[in-house]
C-alpha cells in the first residue's frame, strides 16, 4: 500500500489541522452558565445567529401539524431534491413575501437539510479546486468552512464601499484575485447582511449582478434573513433586482436564469435551525441536473418537510408570525441599541437580521488582531459576555465585533450593554 | 475569465453526462399505477429498498412523542454530530441489540440525514480522488454514485466466493486495482447483504477484516440491514468479529479502531428512510475530529432527533417492534419464495434483509447484457413488474435481478411470481 497505515486521504488533512474557534470553546462553557434572572452573574451568549424570539410559537404550530394521521409518504422516500408538495407550497410562500411579483416556480426550487449542504453542493458545482469566490467582507464566518472543507474553493474577501464604483471594486477584486492564481467563479453575497445587520442598496445589487452576468461570474444571493427585517429598510431579492434589469434590457433572461442562484430556508427567518430545511432556487437546466444527483446527500426529513407542507400552506398565519417575529426583533434591537448608545459604544445602525456591528476600535488594548484578541478574550472572561470577533467575519480592522442579538431575551441585552461598557471604561484606564 | 459563460465547474461534467437508471423511470411510471386489489392490472413496484411492512407502527409511536411538549433544542442547533441524548440512547440500542457485548460510546457516534451523506464523507476522507475502494459484488446500486459523484473515489468491484480463499481474492482484487492506477483504500462491505439476502459467514469476516487492518485499508460496514434478519441465520457484526481477534491477538485494539468503521441508521431495519437519520460508529480520533468539521452538512433535523431520543430509549418496545417487523419480513419472503418455487424461478435462498435475488439467466432472449436489458424490458412492460437488473448490482455475469419484497404486501408479490412465470413461459418460445 502506497501509505502510512490507516492514514487518512490527503485531502482530510487540511480538517484535521484546523482548530476549533475560540468563541465556540467559550459558548460551550457559558453554555452551561447563562444568565437568566436567576443566574445574574451568568455568561451572556450573543455570539450564536439564531433566533429564539418567536421560535415556540412556530414549533407549536408544527406539532398541531403532525398531531394528524401521518401521510405514508413521511417514513419514506419522495423525490430527493423535495417533496413536490413543499416545493408548491414554498413556492406560493416565496411568491406570497419576498419574491412577490416574481413567478416563483415549484420546478425552480431544490429542497435540502439545511443552506450548509447547499453551499457545499453549490460551489462544488460551481467552481473547481483552487479556483476563487468573492465575498463582500465583513461577512458570515462559516462561509470560509463551507468552501473550503471538502470543496477546496478559496473565498476572496473584499470590502465593499457601496458608495464607491460598486463595479470597479469587482473588477479590481477579481483581478486581483485571478492573478493570485484564483480566477473568479461566483459572487457570494449575504442580504440582508450577516454580520452588519443592513440591507444592499438597489443601485448596490444591480452593479453585482450585471458585472458578474457580463463576466460569466455565478451569483450566489443568501438572502437566509429576507423576512427579518425590523427597522427602517426596504429588502429587494436579488430576484427582483433582476426583473428590472431584464426589462430595461440591461441582461437577457437567459444570461439570469444561468448566473443567479437563490438561497433561502427555515433557519432564521422562522426560527428553526433545528427543522434542517434549507432551498435554493435557481432556472439553470444543468444546475439543476447536477442537484438531481447529488441531492440524495442532502436529503431534509419528510416529518419536517409533511409538517411544514402544512404549516406554510396557511399563508395568513405566516404573515402573522413573520409580523409578530419582526416586531420581537424591533423591540430587542431596539433595548439593545439605547443601551450601547446610553453607555457611548458605537455600532452600525441596523434594520435587518439579528445583529448589531460595534466598533470597539477605539478600546483595543493594544494594535492589530491581536489586540482584538485580548479584547475578546476580556469581554468574555470579565463581561462575561461572548461574542464573535470581527476577525472572523474578515472585517477589515481589528476592533469590530458581532452581536447576535435574537439568542437571548431583550433583558439579557440590557445586561451585556451595561457589563460591556464597565470593562471597556476599565480597558480605557490600561 | 477563463472559462465559458456560466459553465459549471469541469468537475460537476460527469454528473452532467449522467442518465438516469432504466429502473427508476420504470418505477416513476408505474408509480401512478400500481397494483392494489381495486387495481389488480397494476404494476407491482419491487425495485426499491425501503421496508413498509410494519413502519405505520413506528411512525405512529414517534407521533405520540410529539405530543409532548417539545423541548427549546428542537427549533436550535445541537452538536453537528448529533445531540448527546440521542447518541446516549442510540449507543444503548446498539448495546442491548447487535452489538450486545461490545463497549459501544455516545462519543463514538456520528449522527447524520442518513448513511448517503456518511458514505459521501467517508469516502471523502479515506482515500482522495482516483483512489480505489473494494466491495464484494453483487453490491448496492447506489455505491457507485456514492462514492464517484462527489468524492470521486473508483469503486472496485470483486466478485467474491465465500467458499474459496477470501484473503487471496481480496489481495488479488486489490493487487489488480492498483495495477489499474487505483491503489485500495478502503474496503466496503453490505452485511447483511444488498442485493443477495444473505449474512456473511464468520470467518469470511475475519479474514476480511484481517487483510484489511494488515495491509492499512480501511474497513468500512455497512450494517444497516442488522436487525433484519428473517431467517435462519446469525447475524454477526464486524465489530463483534473484531473484538475476537484482538481477544485471540491476531489483531491489536488499535489497528481495529484506526481501520474499522460501522454504518447503521433508521432507514431498513425501522422502515424510516424518510427521516433522514444515520449513524457511523467509528473509534478513530482523527477521522471523528474531521467529521467534527465536515457534520454541518449532514445535519439530522432535531424534530426526529428528539422523537427518536423519546420512542428508542423504550427497549422493550424496540424489541417488540423489531421482532414483529422481522416476523412480517419472513412472512412476506415465504410466500414469495413459495410462489417462485412453485413456478419454477430460481432464486438464492435469503434469510436477511429484504431481497430476493432471481436467477433468470436461462429466459435470457440473448447473451450477454443487452439480453438481460431485453428480459428486464419485457418483464416491465409484459408482466408490469419493475424490478432491478443484475447489471446495476454488478453481478457477475447477466441474467440476475434483484427484488425488494418488502415494499409491497405479500399479496403483490404473489402476483408478482404469477405474471414472472408466464412472460418467462413466453420468452421459452421466442
Amino acid at each position: 500500500m502506497p501509505v502510512e497505515k490507516g492514514a487518512l486521504a490527503s485531502r482530510s488533512q487540511r480538517l484535521l489541522d484546523l482548530k476549533p474557534a475560540p468563541h465556540f470553546e467559550a459558548f460551550m462553557k457559558g453554555y452551561m452558565d447563562q444568565w437568566s434572572q436567576d443566574n445574574p452573574e451568568g455568561y451572556v451568549l450573543i455570539a450564536v445567529a439564531e433566533n429564539k424570539l418567536h421560535s415556540d410559537a412556530f414549533a407549536h404550530r408544527m406539532q398541531e401539524a403532525l398531531a394528524r394521521p401521518l401521510p405514508d409518504w413521511v417514513m419514506n422516500y419522495t423525490m430527493m431534491t423535495g417533496d413536490p408538495r413543499l416545493q408548491e407550497v414554498l413556492a406560493a410562500l416565496l411568491r406570497h413575501t419576498f419574491l412577490k411579483g416574481f413567478e416563483v416556480r415549484a420546478g425552480d426550487l431544490v429542497i435540502s437539510n439545511g443552506v450548509t449542504p447547499l453551499l457545499d453542493h453549490l460551489f462544488f458545482t460551481l467552481a473547481d479546486a483552487g479556483e476563487g469566490v468573492l465575498i463582500p467582507a465583513p461577512y458570515y464566518p462559516s462561509f470560509d468552512m463551507d468552501l473550503m472543507a471538502k470543496d477546496d474553493v478559496v473565498p476572496v474577501p473584499f470590502y465593499l464601499v457601496e458608495d464607491g464604483d460598486v463595479t470597479a471594486q469587482l473588477a479590481q477584486a477579481a483581478a486581483a484575485a485571478a492573478e493570485a492564481g484564483s480566477p473568479i467563479r461566483a459572487l457570494l453575497i449575504t442580504n440582508p447582511n450577516n454580520p452588519l445587520g443592513i440591507v444592499y442598496s438597489t443601485a448596490t445589487l444591480k452593479s453585482m449582478l450585471e458585472w458578474s452576468v457580463k463576466n460569466g461570474v455565478h451569483l450566489v444571493s443568501d438572502e437566509i434573513y429576507a423576512l427579518s427585517v425590523h427597522g427602517e429598510a426596504t429588502f429587494v431579492s436579488m430576484q427582483r433586482v433582476a426583473q428590472g434589469l431584464v426589462e430595461e434590457g440591461a441582461l437577457t433572461q437567459e444570461g439570469v436564469d444561468t448566473h443567479l442562484h437563490l438561497l433561502w430556508g427555515m433557519s432564521k427567518d422562522f426560527g428553526g435551525s433545528g427543522l434542517r430545511l434549507g432551498v435554493l432556487h435557481t432556472r439553470s437546466a444543468s444546475l439543476k441536473k447536477v442537484f438531481g444527483s447529488i441531492s440524495p446527500f442532502s436529503q431534509a426529513s419528510n416529518l419536517v418537510q409533511y409538517a411544514l407542507t402544512v404549516v406554510l400552506s396557511d399563508l395568513d398565519w405566516v404573515d402573522a408570525w413573520v409580523a409578530e417575529n419582526q416586531r420581537q426583533l424591533a423591540l430587542s434591537y431596539s433595548a439593545f441599541s439605547a443601551a450601547l448608545t446610553e453607555a457611548g459604544i458605537p455600532f452600525t445602525p441596523a434594520t435587518s437580521a439579528m445583529f448589531v456591528w460595534l466598533d470597539l476600535r477605539k478600546w483595543l488594548p493594544k494594535q492589530g488582531w491581536e489586540g482584538e484578541a485580548a479584547l475578546w478574550q476580556r469581554i468574555c472572561d470579565e463581561a462575561r459576555v461572548v461574542v464573535t470577533t470581527g476577525h472572523s467575519c474578515h472585517a477589515a480592522e481589528p476592533g469590530y465585533f458581532r452581536v447576535c442579538f435574537a439568542w437571548v431575551p431583550a433583558e439579557a441585552l440590557v445586561v451585556a450593554a451595561t457589563r460591556l461598557s464597565a470593562v471597556l471604561d476599565g480597558a480605557a484606564d490600561t
